[in-house]
């Protein structure tokens, strides 16, 4: 059972500033596991992340926040440090479509996913015994044109009863309203099934179908406030050929949208995603 | 070297087709050695290339014709036959970029591309001693904003004269103009840097970069009228990360487009691309 | 519902071949769904699966059967017919890991798998309860050292019980005797966890991380006497690098696993596989 | 024109590494552009490529060494310091398949590959006329089975003579002797046209022709005394169908062996490339 610290950092780039953060961490005693680093020259930016055992760190976490608190203000850092011991806590949102719900629950099951999921919800009944296999409790809150505020609002009760780090869109096929999005920034990750920016919008498949492309593909990001432009977190494509008809498209993107899906919520996960310029540096 | 017969068939689905064309076949003594064929059933479309070997045929190309035209008018057919024994003859266009055109010629150097290349038609001189070294004419026609009329009418004198039957845009960096496009309909080939429809227009790489997507495309297109919304023969893509600054997308994207136009060419001279509903079959 | 026949062929390659089977299907109202044919010219063989929609077919099977012999004869053919109203029966046999079951039960739920599965058996009790959420019959049938004969006894009398045509081995941990593989001639099949001919035999991740592969496979195909010999239905890779670990290798594996069994046992229940020279030509 | 060192360490994992290294660079003034580090938990290595630019430095190269050498010690580290400033500089070996040579000079001649390429050496003279348009010399040496020893030496000392950093076999038909091979550690790079283990040796595309595989691959690495063995820097594969013959394997492969030779190429010349264990760490 690993017992480690994450720490994700982005900055203006500055000489010195890997030799503050290693000293920081040699000093306090961190045995360092991983460290990956990022820099963008074009817009002078520093990102980073490094992971340490905590065995022999002689530092707590809230002591970690007084005593970086210094070299964090001298290199004007945003950071965040995560612990291991403290799993992401995950709310998955389904409608009828099960594949990717599927594939996220075996996932957990089998310690892919190294989460808690404490909830599922839904606006149809469909899943929800493939919810109790997995042992996970499901909440059917219906969606329609009147009620939309009232069912947020019942899903944010839930949320935050459940102490939800991550919101994570399984082929959720409502729109969240901008006060849905704006109260979980960076922190709603959903699937789309084209490559994006390609087919932005409505029924994908029908119009890659018709544009007889020869790719077909999957897109997972963060929601944002516009539909489909969130930063972008992982992709993939499939080839496809005349041979293929439109339902054979669709049945080759559930693959795709399974797996896209799963990865961008396992590196959330495992806090391997830093943001900047509403694009995502993936620390694989 | 082989001496064969090509031919492309489209028309209406219907019962006996293949009995009518294969019985023809057989009762002219073709010894068949590649045939596929592509039914769409929700457009009621019958798609077939036939190849077959010309020693023990017994009927000429004009025969052919003649004969042909009773089975091909019962069935409504759209119909085309190629020899082997005359190759396509291409023009490629071409700017300043010269790692497509340098990956064309190398093919056709080395019997890739089993076609005739009578000539190079470039805005610009840069490329002359790359066409020299594979002994291929060069022309430069300078185009500006006055005189593109003009310099399109030298370039049909060209193409007329040396009897070109497909035109290559390997990165020409020129818009072609309605009457061009017209002139030749499914008959110019362009490479497009982006899987289209992601990116349609300007600085693709400059956009993806912006965008943060973590697949860039190349796509090879018939041209017609409306910019990158001909008939997509050919995409590919390559995987990208942050590491990947904009000069990196556009190098790893120069060896996407030198393939993805290849491919296009070669199937085009092989006679493996029909057209419908302006997506291609490809008999691969 | 679909109401279709599939007729494949296997037969030396002739002039007339295409149009005495088109002519067949025509003189009967065979109305054509699917036909794809390869000739390979080297071995002077000719390979067809043709689909005909049995609505306006004027034979019944045993009807085909007779009228068919003829033609079947006069050109020396392998043939085989299949009916849609008659679906595949297949047996799953699996040991401990479950990702593979997991995956086909799952895609036999959403009707990707047009098939029957009467039965599951494992040499171990751990997958019942998944079996028993997807309603198929489950029997655990230990396998040692001492025993194998008997427990394979039992197992042929299940299989003949239950009329099984296809036997797949997710994962399966047991070599399969001489005597089992003899008993089901091309209707076995299996995933191996490497691009074979690479890692042949055991523990092949563990070779593939010693080795320092750039990229990790499996292999799914017909298991014959000779272990991992077998015809090769599918193939496909993941990309690994210095970062992925033996356990990332075993894990990104499980999703090319489970992926390139299935398209294996999709491909076999949908009479797209021909074996011919220990290969397989797949009709897609 | 960058002016940057890049720094690659190889050494036993230890506290306090990564703050030495920083600090001693921080101290010399050192503006780090990239920093890629490795940590191997099961082998306790440490392993790092680390960039900077130049401008404000104030160490020489030999400064640095002096200065570098009581860290390196104390650590137990293998370091090399690499200038841009001084290109590395290839010799290029090739027989009579001209694909490799081809698309190896066009990267050098546009710049993709920041090298010297002082000489190529053939023992066949079918590519000078290439080497002539690239203004590559190209120095013609005969080898049988009678003056390999004294082929060799003339190779040696033109290799000598010029300085030779890298030897790229790029389709060179030869085996080298282990004289040869010696003589060059982690200095010669060879394209092997399978995905490596499979197919070692002879013949690999009638190999997997005949095994009848769904992917053909190619794969670069550095020579060693065992052929084919040697540690792997890249492999990339490219489906294929029973509708390939072998010509189209070999022609299809040529174009994986180009791109998976030159990205060998490219990051031994960026000093991407840490050895260990037989494998490679490519700091991309």
């Amino acid at each position: 059972m690993k017992n480690t610290a994450t720490l994700l950092i982005n900055c203006p780039d500055r000489k010195g500033l890997v030799a503050a953060i290693a000293e920081f961490l040699y000093r306090h005693n961190a045995n360092i596991l991983h460290a990956d680093q990022h820099q963008d020259a074009e817009q002078n930016l520093f990102l980073m992340r490094v992971e340490w055992d905590l065995a022999d760190f002689n530092l707590s976490p809230d002591g970690f926040k007084t005593e970086f608190a210094e070299t964090a203000k001298k290199f004007s850092m945003d950071w965040q440090l995560n612990l291991s011991s403290r799993k992401p806590r995950i709310a998955i949102f389904v409608s009828k479509y099960d594949h990717c719900l599927t594939d996220l629950l075996y996932r957990f099951h089998s310690g892919e996913l190294d989460c808690e999921i404490p909830l599922i919800i839904s606006n149809h009944p469909d899943t929800k015994r493939l919810a109790d296999f997995y042992g996970v409790p499901f909440h059917v809150i219906e969606v329609n044109k009147d009620n939309k505020a009232e069912a947020e609002a019942r899903q944010f009760a839930l949320l935050d009863e459940h102490d939800i780090d991550l919101i994570v869109l399984a082929r959720y096929m409502q729109v969240l309203s901008p006060t849905f999005v704006t109260r979980y920034p960076q922190r709603i990750i959903n699937i789309h099934h084209s490559f994006l920016p390609a087919f932005v919008g409505a029924r994908p498949y029908h119009r890659a179908f018709e544009r007889g492309v020869k790719l077909i593909g999957a897109t997972s990001h963060y929601v944002t406030e516009v539909l489909d432009e969130g930063p972008i977190i992982e992709q993939d494509i499939m080839r496809v050929s005349h041979r293929d008809q439109l339902e054979d498209l669709i049945q080759k993107g559930r693959d795709l949208e399974k797996v896209v899906l799963s990865r961008a919520v396992r590196w959330h996960v495992e806090n391997r995603i830093l943001l900047y310029s509403n694009k995502t540096v993936i620390f694989d």
